[in-house]
């Protein structure tokens, strides 16, 4: 096999671009200096449409996992009322971070592959007066669900006074985000999916809502504390070292977005997402979810005749392919392709290809080249990208 | 279009492994210190197999026409009869280089797309007794064809005392070289190709033979003077500052080399060709070669019915796919699809199925997924590669 070729097409982490390596790579500076504070003066403005909002996206240095931290410690304290929708395992998370906090989770299960039903929420609002927040997923990267985020909102805020806390890590970058518009008060997002870069910065929006809790909120918070973040980010600066070389690769991310065009950026993904999905589909293999709730940036696949992890394996061992596997009791039964960040609908050919050839490896008698030809159709039907 | 994601499959310069990208970002060092020593010391034997000599492999920092340059003004002198073989524009450029230092050149003309005939060469040498030396291109990369050198050694051996001095720049490395089995008695390749690094180093082997006729050879030269990398290698130095940064990467280069290991380099290489010409044949799509010629390395189009410049437009401009087009009187006739060093079987697929999907966009009615099915077949007949 070819040495040095990592094919990464896991949900995240995804490829780096070669500039943002570049870029990366530069001369290291001091955090306190005229360079830093230019350099995060050119970041500023150029983050919020990636957003959809008009507030300042605070950066902290850490995983998105510290994000989804930030978003519970600043808004809500022991005690308070919380329902967290859980439709997969990173909405499990928000609960497991609820409960370190003694905050009082309530859970809302949907079936693991399926979007959380907004109808559901409205209800359970108007039996729970007390709930103080509603946390949600919006691409659950462990199933490919993308839920419906803009619904939620709507409900929440015409039968409530909770805060709309929204993990974003594996779209937002990829995905349209209407922060202002939607009328989410907590965005969450990492850098290592659709934004192109390694883990190791987090990026959360706050609405004006929010801040009057967060500026009040009793919980006890110190490195996380998005008060420190927003005081800081007035004078171009942070309230601690941030990660200086992620930044300098942030600028150069928000470059090639420009270049691109945001929303050109998001047609590219809706298109890798139909071309993923209809091969598979022309292959006879089954989808985890459907299309009305399936995310642009990863696509699930439960099959129904041999092991995923065979598949997998054989991927791994002829072509250096990563793609996921399955979590919790999705473990061994699905795989998941990510389709996010720089990766390009000739990449999805290329996966498409290689998932071909690893069929018949692991003893799947698929037409080859039929789902490859489904998923070209739809890159024809499509029209020239921009 | 996803910016910054930039598919070369021109015959070279060919991709850069991201590991010697690395390798050549490393702090420069002196040139006449203990650690370029060392880096040449662990680079001179490990270039040997590569070659298939047990002499040492010299390293002139230039282009690989610096490198045809070196074999030309180290071997022949004004006036020396030499044959050279022109089987496309290389062979032309030895043609070129000659008369410039007005060497007695006779051509031996084949028609572009062929390889030459072993058996006209015995003819000429026994009617011409006193040609010095014959030229010949290994791997013709304006039109694909890897010529049979091997039985041109032996013929021009047994025939006469001329040397044999061949281009390899488009080929070593991708496809096995017998410098000392087959005795080539010079042999020039380039780092930009197979070699997987950046242009600017040339790599020169010289037989026993030829030595003796480079020793004495009263042409003027300086830089280029294959005498002084001798002498110099042999202490494990160079005779002028060498291209330091492209040694780094060849050190890296080498290690990826051995990790694939040679043979399943060539394998890998066969592979591909045979993919890709398989693939055509599938779409109906002439080749402007015949199999038994055909370089592993680079694959030649010819097509009938639609232009290659289309095509070619086409692919650049939705996928940022770079093809080569037509050298001389085949520019517009033909394109060229390098496959060659940091290249795989995955690769081969990405670029198959973009053509087809090309094709379309340009009007031309082919089956989608046909190409790409044969030349997975291909891959599937060829069993597992190490």
């Amino acid at each position: 096999m070819l040495a040095d070729q990592h094919l990464l097409r896991i949900p995240g982490p995804s490829p780096i671009p070669p500039s943002v390596q570049r870029a990366m790579n530069q001369t290291m500076i001091g955090h306190r200096g005229k360079e830093t504070k230019d350099l995060i003066q050119r970041i500023k403005p150029r983050l919020k449409p990636i957003f959809g909002t008009e507030q300042d996206v605070l950066i902290v240095s850490g995983s998105g996992t510290a994000g989804l931290e930030t978003a519970v410690v600043n808004t809500v304290k022991p005690g308070d009322e919380v329902l967290v929708i859980v439709t997969g395992a990173f909405g499990d998370r928000f609960v497991k971070i609820c409960q370190a906090y003694d905050v009082a989770v309530q859970r809302y299960d949907v079936e693991w592959g399926a979007a959380f039903d907004p109808a559901y929420i409205k209800t359970y609002l108007k039996d729970h007066p007390n709930i103080k927040a509603v946390f949600a997923t919006y691409c659950e990267t462990s199933t490919g669900i993308l839920n419906p985020i803009q619904e939620l909102c709507t409900i929440v805020h015409e039968n409530s006074n909770a805060l709309v806390i929204v993990d974003g890590v594996s779209c937002v970058g990829g995905v349209d985000t209407e922060v202002d518009a939607w009328g989410i008060d907590v965005l969450v997002t990492g850098s290592q999916k659709a934004m192109m870069l390694p883990a190791g910065l987090t990026f959360i929006t706050v609405s004006e809502e929010a801040w009057k809790i967060i500026e009040q909120n009793k919980q006890a918070r110190f490195y996380l504390d998005l008060r420190k973040y927003r005081k800081s980010l007035a004078d171009d600066s942070t309230p601690f070292t941030p990660a200086l070389s992620l930044l300098f690769g942030l600028d150069q991310v928000l470059n090639l977005v420009e270049e691109e065009g945001l929303q050109n950026v998001y047609t590219r993904h809706e298109l890798m997402k139909k071309m993923t999905r209809s091969a598979f589909k022309a292959m006879g293999i089954p989808l985890l979810t459907a299309d009305d709730a399936a995310s642009p940036t990863v696509t699930a696949i439960r099959p129904n005749d041999f092991a995923a992890e065979d598949l997998r394996k054989v991927m791994k061992q002829e072509f250096n392919l990563s793609v996921a596997g399955g979590q919790q009791h999705l473990q061994g039964k699905i795989f998941r392709i990510g389709h996010m960040g720089y990766c390009s609908p000739a990449d999805v050919l290329q996966i498409i290809g290689i998932v071909e050839i690893s069929l018949r490896k692991i003893g799947k008698q698929i037409e080859l080249g039929q789902g490859i030809r489904a998923a070209q159709e739809v890159y024809l039907q499509q029209g020239v990208l921009a």
